[in-house]
């Protein structure tokens, strides 16, 4: 047993790893290996004082009557996404607004907060009048209303959408030091709900020679994707609700696709036309962009698949520690691939490696929350995550990363992400 | 196969029961199967006409810009929970606001929509002089504050909290034409993320005659519920996190109680203090209230966890047909006592019925959604769901029900519910 600085108890076999890493089974209704530790020193027993005196003043008058539709609390203002800088000499309304997710917890994004990228800001559809159409290399091109697609057979998927841009600019040559979401919250998660794509391609009649399709967006920059039709006919939906509710405006609104587990913007928004075609279109949106220079000068393309990947959302950067003592070290992880298989945090720059406890349940292609017990004494430390998938893919090294691509690429960054602590409890974005 | 009035076509041996009922294969991903039956009758093929020419309004200017927290769309606007009658002569602010399920998805219920039930209305609760205190049978109270709270363990449950009066309005004489939600809608289903009760509980120390907890709730109607202790050091959490962000104010913020499975109000919201007891407190909440009356005069108290049931959301009352042809029965299934294990749907009032399609993933204490090929002819039509759970429950007739309770009660209530179809397409709220 060790009495640490602020008068709590650890067992010495529950250090599984340096810096002060504990073993995930104190978490999770373990409670009483936790018990009688002061895990954060609550501000002390009551004693004789009579805790009946203590009416708040919420006690002392009726409140709010029901509203129609919620809203989040006013002292819960702050907690927004964060919108990077507008790009007019790009294209008006092109950006990013990011999920601001050091102050979140579980896995769910809810709607308000899911991140967006729109080319050229995000527009205004009628559902009365909109149309999906399907065409090209099938026996009969036809078109769906909005309430003709309410009315098909409708499938859920819980699944994590993440920006092929995001975590790019931990390929800067110094660490910048942004609040944690302006680099890594390209990334929700929630349950959409939709028609099967590969139930109207079928209605429709695919012609033997269709082998992709395109899919096109009603917005102005009109954002196009080539897809493999063996995906598209697989587990793509054509969401119509989000998290229980239509889709939002900025997350496709009427009608979207759900391309579970592939780069952010092949999950086409506003959909408005699906092409079934030979080959892959070779839109703007895939060639010019969303593409990855290599060493050798040639160019990763269709690069579709978000490979295996964890980032820890606290402790980070725009956080402060408030002194030594116990701390939950909390963060998500997901792959493209399938499952999580486990994910392992360093609390000591990388010397030492222990396990974390993943929240069930553990979906494929969601985003899985983990979390690890540490008891901080307060000295410099160093924190990273590696996430393992099912499939056997594990997270690479910063240095493994960028030695893959050409100098100045950033799309589909998944490499191991460092915080450090410095004494005095700042947070810095690093590299290890 | 038999060709439909509307020109689709199903073959004999998916017709699993009477008034039309398809198998459930017919659905997730077996398109194939349904192809060619032109589902909907989709607005005709396009032929020669050019789908180049008719780029919409959307494609012709840039659409809005980003924004720090999203709104659903205007054009949803009416998608609201419907408020039940105020009940001044009660107190102010008591009452109900009804999740609108025949209008969602999937089985989340996103954070604006989450029914809301207060008995003196929505406290404000600044988090920054907020305590909770846990007191009573202990070795040492301990107070905590939100901030305290923050830096506990953490663990995340996607379950269901459904009001102990929802669908009692179906105990009334005749079945009333009220839109779904009005009388179904005091359930939803969210992701909870908090500390788990227990921990604090044994930080706090339970001497070993404690055998309950009151909960309190910080409100104006200062609504207390007591707890079993093996529930409370179970799977209850402090609730701090719903569905990714702070707790909504309406939902009990800055932290509530989530009791996964067991009737809503024990699920006390604004919580303020757990005092550990020998026995249950008998508070207002639990004896006036929240108990049932049996014919025999006595009456269950303490009727805690939330029997298994099903509803289905569509179609439903407040919805029309639009004509004969394919439509899914959409429907959710639960049980405070685990997992669904099936959902059985009747077309005929109960003559015949066959095993609908359950959404993955089907978590314990979560609402599932099920879902259930249907090709209505056009004729009058009653449809039913009976769910049974993994422990052999199975969703009670109404006559059964009604039978176990004096006239007049209406909490607990989880019989069968029917939705007559009637020639032309309007739909009543029935009883078989």
């Amino acid at each position: 047993m060790t009495r640490m600085a602020d008068g709590s108890v650890v067992s010495n076999e529950d250090r599984v790893a340096g810096g002060g890493l504990l073993h995930r089974r104190l978490l999770f209704g373990a409670g009483s290996m936790l018990a009688g530790a002061a895990l954060v020193a609550p501000r002390g027993a009551l004693g004789a004082a009579n805790p009946h005196d203590d009416s708040p003043p919420s006690m002392l008058k009726p409140g709010a009557t029901m509203r129609g539709y919620g809203q989040p609390s006013p002292y819960e203002a702050s907690v927004q996404r964060g919108i990077g800088r507008p790009l007019p000499e790009i294209a008006p309304g092109t950006g990013v607004s990011n999920t601001p997710l050091q102050y979140m917890d579980g896995f769910i994004t809810p709607n308000g907060l899911h991140f967006e990228r729109h080319h050229n800001g995000v527009p205004d559809i009628d559902p009365k009048t909109h149309k999906v159409l399907i065409h090209g290399l099938v026996q009969r091109p036809l078109t769906f209303t909005v309430e003709d697609l309410l009315r098909y057979p409708m499938v859920s998927r819980l699944v994590f959408i993440e920006c092929g841009g995001n975590s790019g600019r931990n390929t800067a040559k110094e660490p910048l030091q942004l609040p944690f979401h302006m680099v890594n919250g390209l990334l929700s998660c929630a349950e959409w709900t939709g028609v099967p794509l590969g139930l109207l391609l079928e209605e429709a009649g695919v012609d033997p020679r269709g082998k992709w399709i395109l899919a096109e967006s009603a917005d102005a920059a009109g954002m196009s994707r080539s897809i493999p039709l063996e995906k598209a006919m697989g587990d793509t939906i054509v969401a119509l609700y989000q998290n229980g509710e239509r889709v939002r405006p900025e997350n496709g609104y009427p009608a979207r696709l759900v391309v579970p587990g592939w780069i952010g913007n092949i999950n086409v928004k506003w959909l408005r036309r699906i092409k079934v075609t030979e080959g892959p279109t070779e839109t703007k949106d895939e060639t010019s962009r969303y593409t990855e220079l290599r060493p050798d000068g040639k160019a990763w393309q269709f690069q579709l698949v978000m490979d295996v990947k964890s980032v820890i959302c606290r402790p980070s950067r725009g956080l402060r520690m408030s002194g030594p003592g116990f701390y939950e070290i909390s963060g998500l992880a997901w792959s493209g691939h399938g499952k999580v298989a486990k994910v392992e945090v360093s609390a000591d720059g990388g010397s030492s490696w222990a396990e974390a406890a993943l929240q069930d349940p553990v979906l494929p292609r969601c985003l899985t929350r983990f979390r690890m017990p540490w008891q901080w004494d307060g000295a410099p430390a160093t924190l990273l995550s590696r996430a393992t998938d099912e499939s056997g893919n594990v997270q690479p090294t910063r240095a493994k990363w960028m030695a893959a691509y050409a100098p100045g690429q950033f799309y589909n960054y998944n490499a191991i992400a460092a915080a450090r602590i410095a004494e005095g409890g700042e947070v810095f974005n690093a590299y290890v």
